[in-house]
């Protein structure tokens, strides 16, 4: 293998397609055909959120789309309902505290889903809430939050329902309109499996209807700014785009709706029930509470006696496989394998064969083959 | 000729050498290979800005580093000086009133530098200003600005140095440590010739000090947070960067330092001088003043009774060379090429033939052969 597989929740393995697209020459980002690529682009991105909205690229990491979400909508003193289920749910929190925001935290323990009844009982006492947040997929702790059931609840309500997809959109379900998200973002590296750098975000009237009611205290992240440019013809962003991950976005988007993205989101989830089950009869435990696990990523408790520098060291410098650790307090007490994008029955099986080998090195006792059976069989069941 | 020749003033054409680097698989933007490219890349563009302070890289524009700048060290109320003489210098004065800067601008036409007499009255009634920003090269109006000049200036006061050097560094000369610069950001995709998408910024002390006086009202674009990332080992970025960019910068660095941080500058002032030579022999007069003339790109008026649908359509479908169009105001009133990056006497030489036949066949009337005469002849003096 000449090059490190990627098994890490994203940046995930980039297709060649993808690669020798954003290698191609750069255009004039104020011109007709890099217009066109844009319009493209993000028709594809609202096709893959399942929206009617007009969907938007930022050239930045999905962190700029969470900060985008939040500064766009959050004045002083708005009361915002933050689902804290994580890591990435406490970057929302924190967000929504840098804008001037109260947030009225949803606290969640590490490794469960928020129950739908919670979201009824806190939105029944703060209807006067501005938005509430929740992470779709909490890579922190691989744990899958019911964006279609608090949907529902929320339609009751005025409060906006801001989601983050970053790294769950094109791999699991997401659907914009139907679930009733208001405003909805997500990144290029993670089931789209083009290359970071890039992210997107969709909102609906109610949505610009906030946004529209005063005065953003930000400019490279304004979504004014970005309706204004985007409206013109052909399409431009306010500022210069990253034109190679533009090209890039485009390939990957095409490469997800060639597959369908319905067959995608089944094989992203083919690949989870397989990773579940191989690391189970290998005797490892996951960490996610059984049926709140993603779709996109296993977290897998860290065996005793064998640490995250001997079990990732030797995956990555013995056999060239890149899986991660946990983040904050699970640091050293998980790792983590990213089935995302184009990951499939194969780079599971290269995974699953070198932990197999790499568990054993380390003193692990198991049934040898287990996980690699495990995960065959799963596969067959297909 | 196969692609499109882009003479405007950025994003500029890439070196196959870039680009190809650009496609290389991604790598976890955790681990130590990516460190070891992100420290060797920062460590070029200390060395391109010509400072000892550390510079980190932005996922996100030029203007994305511009808003780094302000939003970093401008409180409610902060006296900032804003020189403004041409669309980049409003965007710093506007993104200073976004974050709740009190702006004193010091307007100076477009087509003109600023007076550094004007800046030295300007400080003596304004000493408690926080900061004052500067573009060196406004490319909205091709004038580049006397930051050395201003920098010994500046050296007698507390105010911030805050210079701008997107459209110049790597092109123009820009002396961070000697001329004082405390905070001195750029952009990926000007005279350094990589894609666009990413930006980067350095900064001194006394910026750090103002930094950490206060709690920035913003989260993607935290210095603290970047300072923090960068300072682990191996270095890494708070949120995802663009790895595809980092190994474009990289590669565009490295081509950077190896023709030479002074023989670049000197390529760039060729080139302009060249086209401005040529510009004139043609009958054509630049737009900005005498002496105040941008190194890296060159306005042009539009010549009477022709229109920029005529001449820059006919450039770009005729001869497939884009040059830029006016801004804001001067929409329609000029044109400007850029002659940034990788460009020197060969694309200039394709520009000016084609621009001959283009104004011909708009009925513009000059000495045949005149523009490509008087570029030969300001390459021979060379």
């Amino acid at each position: 293998m000449e090059d490190t597989l990627l098994m890490i929740p994203g940046p995930t393995t980039v297709p060649k397609r993808v690669l020798d697209a954003m290698a191609q020459p750069i255009v004039n980002h104020r011109g007709p055909v890099y217009g066109e690529i844009l319009k493209e682009t993000t028709a594809m991105m609202s096709e893959v959120f399942q929206t009617d909205n007009d969907s938007y690229l930022l050239t930045g990491s999905g962190t700029s789309a969470m900060e985008t979400a939040i500064a766009n909508i959050v004045e002083k003193g708005d009361k915002v309902i933050n689902v804290v289920s994580g890591k990435f749910g406490e970057r929302l929190q924190q967000l929504t505290e840098v804008f001037g925001g109260e947030s009225i935290p949803v606290e969640v323990p590490w490794g469960q889903a928020v129950d739908p009844a919670e979201i009824k009982r806190v939105m029944e006492e703060n209807d006067d809430a501005k938005a509430l947040t929740m992470i779709h997929n909490e890579s922190s702790t691989a744990v899958v939050n019911p964006i279609k059931e608090v949907g529902a609840i929320m339609k009751d309500y005025d409060t906006l329902f801001v989601v983050d997809t970053v790294s769950s959109l094109a791999g699991d379900t997401v659907k914009v309109d139907d679930y009733g998200l208001d405003i909805c973002l997500s990144g290029s590296q993670k089931c789209i499996a083009a290359p970071p750098g890039m992210a997107a975000i969709t909102l609906n009237d109610d949505a610009w209807k906030v946004i529209d009611s005063f005065e953003q205290p930000t400019y490279y992240l304004s979504l004014k700014a970005m309706r204004k440019s985007g409206s013109k013809n052909p399409p431009q962003t306010p500022y210069t785009p990253n034109v190679s991950l533009t090209y890039a976005m485009n390939e990957a988007l095409s490469m997800v709706l060639e597959e369908g993205l319905d067959a995608r989101i089944k094989r992203h989830h083919a690949g989870a029930r397989a990773t579940r089950a191989a690391a189970e009869a290998l005797g490892l435990e996951l960490f996610a509470r059984e049926g709140d696990r993603s779709n996109t990523l296993t977290a897998i408790k860290m065996p005793e006696n064998i640490t995250d520098a001997e079990l990732r060291g030797t995956m990555r410098d013995k056999y060239q496989i890149e899986i991660a650790g946990g983040q904050d307090h699970l640091k050293g007490n998980v790792f983590r394998i990213g089935h995302m994008g184009i990951t499939g029955l194969q780079e599971l099986s290269m995974t699953f064969t070198c932990l197999e080998m790499t568990l054993k090195e380390l003193g692990f006792e198991f049934e040898a083959g287990a996980g690699v059976s495990a995960l065959q069989n799963e596969y067959l069941k297909n």
